[in-house]
């Protein structure tokens, strides 16, 4: 099973850092296939950024169902296209925060979620929302870490998310950690060891979950409000993204090939 | 004060209709500056088509700012790109599903929304959680004519329409009408008449609430989540979205001026 | 229009204070008509004083029908008798808690509340439930001034006041401050300066929905539990209060003029 | 112990009725001290006649308060002036839909609530709110019945609320009925009988809360906001309303005898 | 009246402590027949304990049904078995975090809950949620006594707690406080005396309520989920746990004696 | 990886239609070990016989961290015993109703719920609150079909559960079925077949977030209120439950083999 996971923003050093984790949780006969954002911003940490990260997302959807991808993974903690990603796609769609959410609250009555700036926490408190976890997710903590400064060795990024971390338990009445960004997808293993907490990415999450629902024969609801969109032109800039009857015949939204899907393909799919 | 009003659609006689309601409501102090999406379908019945029509709210809103609007209205009844636009815009940003639940529950103690393809209620029922109107919303209710439909005269929209509303005030106790969709904007002030209850449009809604936030000197609060985007590298289709240093510091979010800019004129802002 | 602005308590410099931030906030076209509660107590903090000031709002509400005001406006931050009031009117009925709560959430994702004694936040409390604030207000603070000290120049209410917005910016996670009290309306220009985001003081927000309303035909639903009380005989003290034919043909609830009419009378209405 | 049972409408007729059913309920020691609302109208259906109706409660809470009454019952189904009166109160306040619905809760995992005028609704559906009841019930059903029509021979008023009861039990998935009419009083007992569940009255709900509160030794808080009413000045017809110092040592709102405790002679009344 | 009080737990002193509070709460006619669970834990701190304490709770609940008890009174703030128990018993059954929190909720607007061990907070939340009390319960405060210290003359348990209560009543902005343990209850009447607002032993109230329906001549509902148990064969070291035939027609769960039933009889039961 | 699938009724025809799905659903290296509950009722159907079989589904995780199972599935849509089970393994310990809930929120915007006797809907809806998806799951639907006649042949429960699935996603807003019982494992392929949307079968459901959470290395937090049960001594029948202090550093609640795994002699079988 081809699990296509994409990191919505346009540094490839981080897709390469989800792919690890991604292929670290992986069962043995899945596959990853990474993909980097091909437009929008290196980092999202707001409303905006993830408004226009939705693009290059929903592209990277269409394109991985055109190649019979199983499952696709959104591996951006604020779940960017989420909704709009499900009606294109026949094959299951889980964002990270979701992921990790769901499973957080399989392990621990409680959990708190440790994430980068602070004003990306309103993002994830709609999140929590959303996925109905208002009487899980017990607090949502920013570290002030940007998104690309978790990989920046002198952060000491690994220091600052465990002592956040530390301080979530001892105050929050917590059993769990939510790690907050895709960034931060390499650490949980670590984390946990040192915690003694379940620590969870919601990068491997998401992968499970996709191979969970792969394996149950479940794929996207095409009854009501995810039925593919309706055929019908679009005009401009993002004309591409207009799906044709084909796409809709297939349960998928846009058939055309947009203008830079060429640069889609990640290192795993050449 | 000017005041943009924007369709996130592509189809421009779709414009007229609301910007003509956006008149209809204006101060006489306000100029309405109508403006259709340059780029994305035209119209929108989904999450997909939200998330795509998205971008060119933005672009509008951008360069709204940049011309000195004083607010700016997203007249799609799914309200997209809403916070991503209040990070960008140092002025007040109003949706139309929100402008239309706040003031139903000023003169209703419970309103119904009707609106067009039953697949676009989820949305409305979303945006009903997010603007805390569980209590005052009784039912979302569709009445499956198609967005496009409705100026179609063929399609007695008026009379399908007026007929759901008085199935809403027979069967839900519902002292009010919100009207779910930026196409029906023309039909309130008959409808009202017709009913003998408060229909509400959501242009006409949100122009009066950008005067009012205006008229006290509210501006979007920049302190937080949504405070201008941080100034970072964007790649591809989408890198004229990148904010600035000098939209930075002007509060706003991308000071380039997109491609399409040329297109985005409404008929107003020749 | 004439814009009814009910100060419901008996205090009348505090109608000044509640009039002059009307009047700010009113367009060209209005006339604001302050009125002072013909009887009651001297100023509102508690559950009982709010029972008490309904009367008078009634009375006032009832009387500018009469008169054929536009809209009438509760300055007052428990909004006393607001839904009873709206039985007895036609014109749009505005509590100044919910129009400050109401613009809040467009301008910020999240707000605060500062207000006067700490007895009286419950009630505000109850007000963010009714009006499905939950999400939005993040906490209500009180800095234990009386109402009546906010006027004293040696209680340097300003400042305690400033302080506590202060602490409510560092601390709550919010982006825009409510003033929870009709005596704080002529601070919020000068809040809003100092502190660098939406201060919103609800008599100028009520104001200025009232202006929307008005503006677009939009009066009180009187379809449902908001329709004129029942005609029937009232005994006792309250008697005048009793609705007559003539008012419920009208849409009004009394029509009697109460024995204290002649005390309602505010400065504009000679 | 004395309990005052005040009607809050000022048809006596029905406070015979109430007080029927509450020495019915009432335990050996318990004695039933029925008061007449002094002043508002003969029944209550709305918010303006709540509002108007919640003075005479207060004024009876107070008169109890200075007569050593040891709890208070608010005889009317919308529970009015319910937390004003608490705060002038030391003994224990109990409103009968607060009462009933507790109890319901107590024998049944989902209730409906039975009540008169449709209008009437929404008054049940936000103490549904304010008490938590919001998953314990299950709908709120009109009959249209007024409330004076209750007791009127020619009405069927038994036949036509036993028959909105059944709809209730084959329809809302419901274990036990609450009736939603101080008026309804007398036939909760026959109903139980012939419908074979629970069908509670909060006449007598209301007795049994203040006989258990007053058992325990427990009194109504005193700190915080249902503290008694700061010492201030009231002004015009409500004068008599003001608690003064001795009232508050006292924990009581108001030591004066209202007006209408000797003879309502007019406004004012000296 | 003969009120079953149940300890869930299979300690005997502390059915002791128990029975003593639960008579200093019942009016003069009620017998109390407390119970000391039959098997299970000698203290009930956690989920697990819970639901081996139900078993015990289930046998006491069934045998005073066939001794014809008016009430049962489950005696342990978790609550253990309480709607098992309700399906079996047509006597009302009553939890005393329930009744806790149900009276807590008539004499003030907000309450804490002081427990015991922190790891039992999460049991309360769940009951906060399960009877609708999250916006009267302000916060569950653990003490870190284990429950069968409480009994401990060296632990200072009283003063700890007292130490609790104080910064509940300092910090939670709360009017009462409702103690979160069945070894509590000898605490209620020094501490209210003590602290000067109220403080509710579940034990008492728990009395209480059930004398008020009792009194009200209100059972069990047995339509819908809480009806009898169906008839059908059970296995294994529980098989004496089956109803039968005899047991449904009385409206029971359980007609043969229970093995350990010669146990189940309290002091007041011989 | 072993999964021990723990049937909670002593049904063990109904085991193996849960054996088999639990293995269809199973990964290559994973063994579904199924465990019959060693006590109480044939099958689950309301609150007590979800007490009275918690107990021997406690007794099964026990037996199976003493076996080094690697996750445990609770095969009844109560998921009855689910936290206390939780307390008592360091294994993931995952109920089929969690589970299919948690799925269908990734598949569907909204789900129905299609189960046995109308009695059991209150279980399932409280399950819905305990894990927030008041917002996901449209509607709980009985087909008043008996658990153990699911599997009867002359029942037809396949057409009369096919027919109420489609009567779900006709009425309902509904994307996906959960399907209530796991009695009707076995049917879910065949449904999503007929119906064109995911039919989700709990027990398969439960397995593959078994085999993610393992796959993930995430264990049960033992941190807080799921740390193993404290040591401490339990009497009577079920005084085999007791942890002891073996149990207790391996992170499970009891040690010594249940009286049941070798022979149900009688009350305190030594």
């Amino acid at each position: 099973m081809q699990i296509r996971v994409i990191n919505p923003n346009t540094t490839e050093s981080m897709t390469g850092t989800i792919a690890a984790a991604a292929r670290m949780a992986a069962a043995p006969g899945t596959t990853i296939s990474p993909v980097t954002a091909a437009t929008g911003p290196v980092s999202i940490e707001g409303h905006y950024e993830e408004a226009v990260a939705a693009i290059a997302v929903l592209e990277a959807v269409r394109a991985g169902e055109g190649e019979g991808a199983a499952a696709h993974v959104i591996a951006c903690f604020g779940d960017p296209g989420l909704l709009a990603a499900r009606e294109i796609a026949r094959a299951p769609v889980i964002g990270i925060a979701e992921a990790a959410m769901h499973l957080a609250s399989l392990v621990a009555t409680g959990f708190s979620v440790v994430t980068t700036l602070a004003r990306t926490r309103i993002i994830t408190e709609h999140l929590v929302v959303a996925y109905g976890m208002e009487r899980h997710c017990r607090r949502v903590r920013a570290t002030d870490l940007p998104v690309l400064g978790l990989a920046d060795p002198g952060s000491d990024a690994a220091g600052v998310i465990a002592a956040e971390c530390r301080r979530a338990l001892a105050e929050d009445g917590t059993g769990a950690i939510v790690l907050g960004c895709a960034g931060m997808a390499d650490l949980a293993t670590d984390l946990s060891a040192k915690l003694g907490v379940p620590v969870i990415d919601g990068v491997g999450a998401a992968v499970k979950l996709a191979e969970a629902l792969v394996g149950l024969g479940l794929a996207t609801s095409k009854l009501g409000d995810l039925a593919p969109p309706n055929v019908k032109p679009y005009r401009g800039l993002l004309a591409h993204m207009a799906p044709d009857a084909e796409d809709a015949a297939a349960g998928r939204g846009g058939g055309k090939r947009a203008p830079q899907d060429r640069a889609l393909a990640g290192p795993d799919a050449a």
